[in-house]
C-alpha cells in the first residue's frame, strides 16, 4: 500500500500527517503556523515536520509516494501559490521548493478543496464519488468533488460557494460585494442575527445565557435558548435555516452533487439543525420531485479532513 | 472525416443536421415539432428527417458515426428522457428507440447543454475548451462546458444557471421559489422592469415607441429609447445590467469558466450591452485583481448551436 504526506497549512497550526492509500491517517503532528514569520522559516518548519512525522512512524522519505499541501489561498495546477492572504504570500512556487527539498513530487490544493476531498476519501462522503462540502465559519467556505477529483473550475481556483449574490443589495460582505450568501448563512451571520433579535426582545432567555453581554453571544446561544423554548431564539434559528437551506439549494441547482457535506461548529447541533435543514433544502431545490435533492450530512473528520485530502491529492489526480 | 447527425428538439421546430468532425454543419432541415402530438408521431418525424437530410446531402446512414439529440428536459446518461415538460414526456427511452430504428449509437443531452457545447465546438468558444453559456429568454437557461465536455453534475442533469436565489424573498419564479436570478435578469424580467418604469414615468419616450400600448413592450424597447437619450430607459438598462452582471459574476465565482457566452435576442444590442456588462461582471467577481474575470462574448451560432452541439455529443464524450 502506498503512503503519502498530507500537509494542511491552517491559520493557527500546520498539520502534517502520513496518509495511507486507503485514506487512513497513520500518524500526524502539528506545529504553530506563525503566519507573521518569513516565508522561508515557515517552509523550513514544514520540511522539518515531514521528517519528524516520518520518524514518529518509523518510516523514511523512500516510503512516501508524494506530498500534498492544502494552502489557504489560490493555487495554480503547476504548483504555485498565487496568493495566500493570511500568510502574506504572493506567487510562491511552493511545489518546486518543497520538491527540491524532499526529493518527492509535490501537489498543491486549496485548503477548503482538500478538506472536501478528505471527507469524500475517508469521511462522510466515502461511499460516493461526488459531494459538495460547505463549511459554516467566519465566512462560508467549501469545495466540490466530482468523480473523486477536486472541481477546480477552468482556471484552477475552485469554487467560492459563499460568494454568490443571495440578497441583491443586502448586507456588506468581506469580499466588497453586497448580499453574498455568506453574509446571511455563515456562523458570523447567525451571531449577528442573534444579537439583533436579542436587542429587539429584551425578554428573551438568551440574555441570561450570555450574562446580559452581547459580546458573549456565539453560534450555540440561539440553539441553547431554543431548547429552553425561547420564542425569539426559535425564530432566529428558523430564519437562519431558511437562509441556509435556500442557499444550499441554489448551489445544488448549480452543481447537482450526490451529497452535501456540512462542516463547522454549528453542525454540532446535530439533528436539531440537520433535520430541518434537509427539509429546507428539499423545499427549495429545483424540481425536487423529478431530480431528487441530495441529502445533507455532517462532516465526520474534523480537522483531519484537510490532512487526508492533501495526502490524497495525487490519488485524485490519477482518476480518469 | 467522421460525420454525425445532430437533432435539436425545440418548442417550435425539430432541427436536424449533418455535423462534420470539424464542427461544420454540412446540411440541415427542420420540421414543425407539434409538441401536442403523440410521442410516436414525433419520433417517427425525427427518424424520417434523419433520412431526408442524408438524402439532401447525398449520404447514407453508413456515412454517419452516431446520432446526438438535444432534448428540452432532463435526460439520464444512459439515454432516457426523465421528463420534458413541453413535450409531455416522462421516462422515454429515446436513445434505445432511435438506435433501434436507425442502427446507430444515439446520445442524448439537455438542449441548453448542447447549445453550449455547439458554441464551444464551432462558435464563439471555439478557441477554448471551457465556457459557461447563459441564454436570456423567457427564463435564463444555459450550460457549462469544462474540458470540452458537458458538465452534467453528478446526477446527470446539468446546471440550472437561472435558479439560484438572487434576491431572497423577491419576485415569484416559475419554478415556485422566490427571487431566482432569472426573475431579475431574463428577457421577461427586462420587459416587466420596463413596463413598471413606464407606468411610473408617463413622460418617457418609450410610450411613443410602443404606441402607448404596454403589451407592445419587448426587450428592444428600452434600448431603442435609451439611444434617444430617454432617462427612464437608461435607468432601466443600467439597473438590468447591474442585475445581470452581478448574477453572472455569482456563476463565475462558482464555476470559474474561461469564457462566458451570452445568447438570446437581447444580445443583439451588441456593444451597447456587452461593454457595460463586462464592466459589471468584472466589478462583481470575487478577487478580480487576482483571479482575472472571464470575458463575456456573444454567441455566434444562433439556432445552429443546438444542432452542432447535439452532433458533437459523441466527440465530447470521447475526450478524457
Amino acid at each position: 500500500m502506498r503512503h503519502f504526506i498530507g500537509i494542511d497549512i491552517g491559520g493557527t497550526n500546520i498539520a502534517v500527517g502520513i496518509v495511507a492509500e486507503d485514506g487512513s491517517l497513520v500518524k500526524k503532528l502539528s506545529v504553530p503556523t506563525g503566519a507573521d514569520r518569513g516565508q522561508q522559516e515557515l517552509i523550513d518548519d514544514m520540511i522539518a515536520s515531514v521528517r519528524a512525522v516520518l520518524e514518529l512512524a518509523g518510516m523514511t522519505l523512500s516510503d512516501i509516494a508524494s506530498v500534498g499541501i492544502g494552502v489557504p489561498g489560490a493555487v495554480t495546477p503547476d504548483g504555485t501559490v498565487i496568493r495566500a492572504v493570511n500568510l502574506g504570500w504572493r506567487h510562491v512556487p511552493l511545489a518546486d521548493i518543497m520538491s527540491n527539498a524532499l526529493g518527492l513530487p509535490v501537489y498543491l490544493g486549496n485548503d477548503a478543496d482538500c478538506a472536501a476531498l478528505g471527507e469524500v476519501v475517508a469521511g462522510s462522503g466515502s461511499n460516493c464519488n461526488s459531494a459538495l462540502m460547505i463549511t459554516l465559519g467566519t465566512g462560508i467556505g467549501g469545495g466540490f468533488i466530482v468523480g473523486g477529483k477536486i472541481f477546480t473550475g477552468c482556471t484552477g481556483q475552485g469554487t467560492e460557494p459563499g460568494h454568490f449574490t443571495f440578497l441583491y443589495g443586502g448586507e456588506l460582505c468581506g469580499c466588497g460585494r453586497r448580499g453574498c450568501f455568506e453574509t446571511y448563512a455563515s456562523a458570523t451571520a447567525l451571531i449577528r442575527q442573534t444579537r439583533q433579535a436579542m436587542e429587539k426582545n429584551p425578554d428573551s432567555k438568551m440574555w441570561a445565557l450570555v450574562d446580559n453581554d452581547l459580546d458573549k453571544v456565539n453560534g450555540k446561544t440561539p440553539f441553547d435558548a431554543a431548547k429552553l423554548e425561547d420564542g425569539t431564539a426559535r425564530a432566529v434559528i428558523a430564519q437562519y435555516i431558511d437562509y441556509l437551506g435556500q442557499g444550499i439549494a441554489s448551489l445544488v441547482n448549480s452543481f447537482r452533487p450526490e451529497l452535501v457535506i456540512m462542516g463547522g461548529g454549528i453542525c454540532n447541533q446535530g439533528d436539531y439543525l440537520m433535520i430541518p435543514l434537509n427539509e429546507s433544502i428539499r423545499k427549495y431545490c429545483y424540481a425536487p420531485d423529478e431530480l431528487t435533492p441530495p441529502p445533507a450530512v455532517r462532516a465526520t473528520l474534523g480537522n483531519d479532513a484537510g490532512i487526508i485530502g492533501a495526502g490524497a491529492l495525487q490519488m485524485s489526480m490519477e482518476k480518469s
